[in-house]
């Protein structure tokens, strides 16, 4: 019988012959790793005064300028963020490959536009990366499970294919974790993505290999997937943006799941970025080429268009309510800080209204939606742990055992529990029409980055799942200026429960200065188009005259 | 222990109460009922002159403007309506009850008028009637078990609200099959609903109810719902128009249905009509009161919203396709003929371009679709009519056999049941843009009604379902003029497979001539724009200068 090294061994090779070469950290540079590596790029000495420039000064929507008028090439533009994302990896453990074509691919586009002097598409040379359960054809994608390490993928996902179209270059794959249901980043084959400026702590999870890569300015745009956290968590823990849209919004055809059929609870893919903008570059490029028509299960209609759901009235302020304890895990000082300082600055916005609003059963939408994630009490998942002969990770367990307890608490039937889940929305969607918000802000986590390991709540994100209400997280701190020389290791945190008490075994406030915190903008189900403009709004509001200060 | 006699007294009693008392045919009339009943209401004598042209001239657009400009009260108008449903129950089985409510909404819209000269809506004053299983706050609802009998709603249905709203009279409620999945409508409290032109053939169903009441005009708009055709079915069967919309758009709040979170299919609730426009009314005033605020399920926008789905082109013919045989079973002789006559008509039409469409595997849509209706495989319904203490019903014996039957075939869990279906979706998503076509003319059922207790084909609405296209199914035969004067009896019928020699054994040349003949348009899903733009094209292409001539 093979040992797990063995069998994994495949899935480090193409990783480890894919990355960058002029791009590998000398061994004394490894061994001497700081805590934290978000100055290693630099400090490393191995990209150009240019490199440095194009991964960390722009976003995609100044990139994709850039690329169009010849400023820069496509595959300038690619070596460097090849260069740079395998420093990050060597840093973080983010990726499980680099994409070979990509080389190719970036090369067609400077020809077609030389050529031509047309670009292929919005995205033109512009390089994207995608965790690694988006399929892309002829590359294997294992999900997390080493049963899969062999899974050579036929067929491009649709999402790829709309990259492609788009003329972007699909040049990086990062990592998830083990059946993609934990909130950080570990599995049996990579093992764990860690946290760029603290690597004891997580980089979040799912899609934690994106929220590692793009704090480390090793990507500009990333395609993450979301059913309880998945992009927002690791957006908010690395200081970036991430949008989880409406289930319905982006085609999900060609991604793999540990579940396929499982829609009690659906997930659904989603961007990261460096910028408001670049979120609705996304969307709006992704829409203009209508994926609906190809993708049956899509609402066939553009993601930020005002047509669907009640669009803000012209004139009156935006009504925000703030979430700033959902009544089952406080946020911790870093995050209340964070949070009493957007209240302040929103207080005194003549664009915001504040309106009072309170948790409606936080707590039971957790029950409720962990006993709708899997129909099958998680046995997929144990079958694919089972058939690559690998155990299953805590976090694995835990989530599994979550599910099988909760749904014993709702209801003893698959159908009994989705009468609940529906009955919630209702329930929820009655108390959010009475508070008369427009968005609700709310933390995406109750903490920085917890060690490796830690035992997350996801009851901030989730219940945005259950509810399948929009949300982009955004990075909060770094909007909120002078923030890092605030000393909050004096600050009280009085657990209220055993749940509480078990998330201050994991907080240290020395570990938290500096760290990331992340706000959660939240509307209605399909209400895009008031959520950006309210993620608009409150940017201004929190004085953002220069939206891009923060890259 | 009592009879199923004694358990239903109640039901049947309310029912008897409720019936208005001057249009009660004397015991001659009834023992003397011909087959065809539809000329009852004017040949019994109890309606007035002006109660006939109410009942029988206007369609419900009509009306409302008579009830707004006062050309006809409220309180004239209902009392219309129960006498003419009163006597289309004595012929027909149709109704559950007439709402003693209805009289005193009645009269307030006319006060209020009287008042104010202001309608209360855009329904101001409109009798409207709803199928039996959409609840009425303080009557009882039952969804047709015995067991229900005596189920006191505590809240009107959120449909009910709507339409009290708009200023609509609730006045009837009308017949549903035990378990509500039968495509027609019999159950062991109030028996079996018999199609007005024949009775001793099938009104069809579930909402067979609605369909019989208004054929004999007893109604002029009706709400029912629809899971595998039964909107469409008794529309088809009593030549008036019945919409089918995407799951979403018409809030299902407090409709009773057997399985609560169930919704591997879902059903969703459409209006009766006689007319095109009417539906159109519906659907907008429905739509102005923005339901998708309070009902967190629906899709947040107007049902015909050119916003979402793809435009029809402006300038060019409306492209439309015709399954003029499913390959499953192939339509009888009188359906055959209304096709053709169809077909022949859109050819000639500038406004149509014919395109060839083949079916997709729609024999395996009818295993995927009854493999998904009940995840707990019947077990609701069984214990529903074990409750009650009455036996299952033939009809619904069958249908829980099928489910069952093509559970094991499609796969063993219900995962996988799921997977299978939207793996269907993609590929006839797939199929149909291929086609070229806008939408999909279609034969409602295989034959005009069979007699009751006929084990129907579910398989030309059924479908629609599985793919949540929406569907407008129209009065095909009397668009088709002079059709009653053809004779098809000579017509042969060859059975290519079991299935359809057993339809054949229902199928009598005599008994279809001159009943109504249905057929389907088709569109994608959320495509209702474009099927409502189509289906007017259509019938000027079929030559309806005069759109309520049929009336």
């Amino acid at each position: 019988m093979s040992t797990l090294g063995e069998r994994t061994k495949l899935a480090l090779e193409v990783l480890r012959q894919t990355l960058e070469p002029t791009a590998i950290l000398d061994e004394a540079t490894l061994e001497s790793l700081p805590q934290n590596t978000i100055g290693v790029p630099r400090s490393c000495g191995l990209l150009s005064d240019l490199e440095l420039e194009l991964t960390e000064q722009y976003d995609a929507t100044s990139l994709v300028k850039m690329l169009a008028d010849g400023s820069v090439s496509s595959e300038t533009l690619l070596m460097a963020f090849r260069k740079r994302a395998t420093i990050a990896h060597q840093c973080t453990n983010c990726l499980t490959e680099l994409v070979p074509q990509a080389l190719d691919d970036a090369r067609k586009c400077d020809q077609f536009l030389a050529r031509t002097g047309k670009t292929i598409g919005p995205l033109h040379g512009l390089p994207v990366s995608v965790k690694e359960q988006i399929s892309i054809a002829g590359r294997r994608t294992n999900m997390g499970f080493v049963s899969l390490v062999n899974n050579v993928s036929t067929e491009d996902a649709y999402i790829i294919k709309s990259l492609k179209k788009l003329g972007a270059v699909v040049f990086a794959r990062t990592n998830q974790p083990q059946s993609l249901m934990h909130l950080e980043t570990s599995n049996n084959i990579y093992g764990a993505t860690v946290n760029p400026r603290n690597r004891g702590m997580t980089a979040g999870g799912s899609t934690g290999g994106e929220g590692a890569l793009m704090a480390m300015h090793g990507t500009v745009l990333g395609i993450g997937g979301d059913i309880g956290g998945s992009i927002r968590v690791p957006a908010a823990l690395n200081g970036v943006y991430g949008f989880y849209p409406t289930v319905g919004r982006i085609s999900g055809e060609g991604v793999l799941v540990p579940t396929p059929g499982c829609d009690s609870i659906s997930g659904t893919l989603g961007p990261f970025a460096r910028s408001l903008r670049d979120i609705e570059l996304f969307c709006n490029v992704y829409c203009s080429a209508k994926p609906w028509i190809d993708d049956a299960s899509l609402i066939p209609g553009e993601i930020l268009s005002p047509a669907l759901g009640q669009p803000l009235a012209p004139g009156r302020p935006l009504r925000v309510g703030i979430l700033a304890d959902d009544g089952v895990v406080s946020p911790f000082p870093p995050v209340r800080y964070i949070i009493d300082q957007v209240k302040d600055r929103l207080k005194n916005s003549p664009f915001v209204e504040l309106v009072p609003f309170e948790p409606l059963d936080h707590d039971a939408a957790w029950q409720i939606i962990s006993a709708n994630y899997f129909e099958d009490a998680g046995a997929d998942i144990k079958a694919f742990c089972k058939a690559g002969n690998e155990p299953l990770l805590p976090l694995t367990e835990w989530i599994i055992n979550q599910c099988q307890e909760n749904m014993s608490i709702v209801a003893p039937t698959m159908q009994g529990r989705k009468a609940a889940r529906d009955a919630f929305r209702q329930r929820y969607n009655t108390h959010w029409n009475q508070a008369g918000m427009d968005v609700l802000l709310a933390p995406v986590t109750p903490s920085t980055a917890p060690p490796l390991g830690a035992i997350p709540y996801w009851g901030y994100t989730a219940i945005w799942n259950l509810l399948q209400y929009p949300v982009i997280a955004l990075p909060a701190a770094s909007l909120v200026e002078n923030r890092d020389q605030v000393d909050l290791s004096h600050e009280v945190y009085s657990p209220r429960s055993e749940r509480e008490e078990q998330m201050l075994r994991d907080y240290s406030p020395a570990a938290a200065q500096g760290m990331p915190v992340g706000l959660q903008v939240v509307a209605k189900r399909m209400h895009e188009a008031v959520l950006f403009q309210a993620v608009s709004t409150i940017e201004r509001a929190l004085c953002m005259e220069k939206p891009l200060s923060h890259l």
